[in-house]
């Protein structure tokens, strides 16, 4: 098991990176002195898997189990889910002392996160991510959310996790698509902060995507010390913390217009780094090679190139709306060569996006 | 005009306490460097009051004003309303660099505050508050919440605001059974805190309910004085901010019992006094002089005394679902003679409540 530190004050949390590390959650919330009253959260997907083992350990070890089970997917990311979660808080008379733990992706730990952020105005919480993309992005940092029916991950909070134990083991079950739109935001670390790290993805992509355990490890545990240092520099997204978008400003709006869910966030991430990456090379941030060298590691990672033919406008009118857009103006972060990335001001969107996409276009 | 702070290190804020000060917002905003685009939320009791005075001056200064307008009362602190405002903010696009104004009583205000603190996981907001309670109480200290149909404020966050302004001059358009409610929280003040004050009240409640403006200022000071102490010794209520909500055990109850909205909140917490002053004479903590007391200056400041009819079965199910029970164990804040209090656990609640509801339902 490898560790470590996000640092942030009185707030600060480990992340545990190893395998078979559900079993350990008991010993660790001892450790932590946390409630012993916990409220499982899952889905219909991962409860089936992991919950009955995640129960029976904290029952075992005499906490008070309860667990609400959501729909699947980032359809279900919704203001019901929130309900579902608070109703069965309510219903089994929890108070401050209860602890809330996720058990699956990023869509269950944000969700799970948000609920502990407002219930009785916060309650502490735990997350056991699942899915790669939990595991390297979501469960790390503390962005909660939930998404509104005019846009993604519009209404959340700031709400720092006590702990997050990632067992690699619970890749084995994933979805091989799923694998792959978790390597979007693996790639995405190495592209923005660690040129070194990304050559490493070059040479073992086909490991991560055989799951080889080691590598597994390795690269969950770069992921998450990129991300940690970003989140103790800038926790409430000032400055740093917006590079990690990279790929989000188109990646949001094809996932909206497709419709939640039917592209998987990371997809749309893949596909919004290489639009990214291409207008990077358009404004001279990056050599064409580097683009060429981010568009091959997304497809050696079994990732989507092309975008759905979707109008430009209605593209655009999405990511004006976007949390990065500041008084009226579209930033989005461009990579500089590769390893490092900053926020440009777009200053024609229209004019960029459509050269930008203009290739993938003739291609499909 | 006179001020305080809150203070709470990074999140310190003043609260400005005098006569015609709503048209002083625009100087305040720029002042703290605050966002120039506004949306001010208010009610469709006090929009019409004020709304165009605050509008008005704000466009003056070249603010960029939007506003949106709630139902009046209890019954509209719900998802809906918050759902309006989210609505109102996604549709013209605004980003983080919108301040939301709370213009309003105690609904608005905490309807505000908690759509500051989740659009886009968090923008600055301002407390403009028109009612003696939100004056008094909820505008400061960060508390901000909605009620779920099964409990009054179990959806909610700590988050501070950015300024409160309080301009007594509202009060005189103020409903007098509001004005009534909102002193309930200003006894709860003198009887927890501060013995001088109480008698202060023992003397004055006439020139406050004939709403004389040197005396609202005073008795409005007095009690954020002693809010912001409190508040900023423990901002999330760990321990001693949980004597605020003295007489708010049973009046949350009776609130909720009697249906949102029915019985004004001030007027279930002046019972609610009531009854925890019966039980802390009942436990030796207080004399029943003082009982009288307290009974007495409710009554001055022309509030009820005698909660309606209610299940005591009913009334407790609510009560332990209350933020402040802690483990399944009630507990309740108890008055130790006038000016001070502390949170008591309530071994046998079915048994203390019986006793201390009788000599009102032999009034009755």
């Amino acid at each position: 098991m490898e560790s470590l530190t996000v640092g942030l004050g009185a707030r600060s949390y480990a992340i545990h990176v190893g395998a078979d590390l559900l079993t350990a959650l008991p010993d660790w919330l001892k450790a932590l002195q946390l409630p012993r009253r916990v409220m499982l959260v899952s889905n219909q997907v991962v409860a089936p898997l992991y919950l009955s083992t995640v129960e029976c350990c904290l029952a075992a070890a005499d906490f008070q189990v309860l667990s609400v089970i959501l729909p699947d997917g980032e359809a279900s990311k919704n203001a019901a889910s929130l309900e579902q979660i608070y109703t069965s808080l309510i219903r089994s008379h929890c108070d401050r002392q209860t602890l809330l733990v996720a058990l699956g992706g990023g869509v269950v730990g944000d969700i799970t996160g948000f609920a502990a952020a407002t219930y009785l105005r916060g309650v502490p919480f735990v997350q056991l991510p699942t899915s790669l993309l939990a595991q390297v992005d979501s469960s790390v940092g503390g962005k909660t959310a939930i998404n509104h029916p005019l846009g993604k991950n519009l209404i959340g909070a700031f709400y720092q996790p006590r702990l997050v134990l990632i067992d690699v083991k619970t890749l084995q079950t994933l979805p091989a698509r799923e694998l792959s739109a978790g390597l979007a935001e693996v790639i995405k670390y190495g592209v923005i902060a660690d040129a070194n790290f990304f050559h490493w993805l070059e040479l073992h992509s086909a490991n991560l995507r055989r799951l080889e355990q080691e590598f597994l490890i390795e690269a969950v545990l770069r992921c998450c010390r990129i991300k940690a240092a970003v989140v103790a520099e800038d926790e409430t997204e000032q400055g740093q913390r917006a590079l990690l978008n990279y790929g989000h400003t188109f990646g949001h709006a094809i996932e909206q217009l497709c419709g939640y869910g039917q592209v998987l966030h990371g997809e749309a991430v893949a596909m919004g780094m290489l639009v990214a990456a291409r207008i990077a090379e358009r404004q001279q941030l990056c050599r064409m090679e580097d683009v060429q060298r981010i568009r091959e590691l997304i497809a050696a990672c079994g990732l989507p190139l092309q975008p759905p033919s979707l109008s430009l406008e209605a593209c655009l009118e999405v990511m004006l709306r976007d949390k990065k857009v500041t008084a009226g103006r579209l930033r989005m972060v461009l990579n500089e060569g590769i390893g490092s990335a900053k926020l440009v001001e777009i200053a024609d969107p229209g004019e960029v996006f459509a050269v930008a996409l203009a290739p993938e276009l003739l291609h499909g």
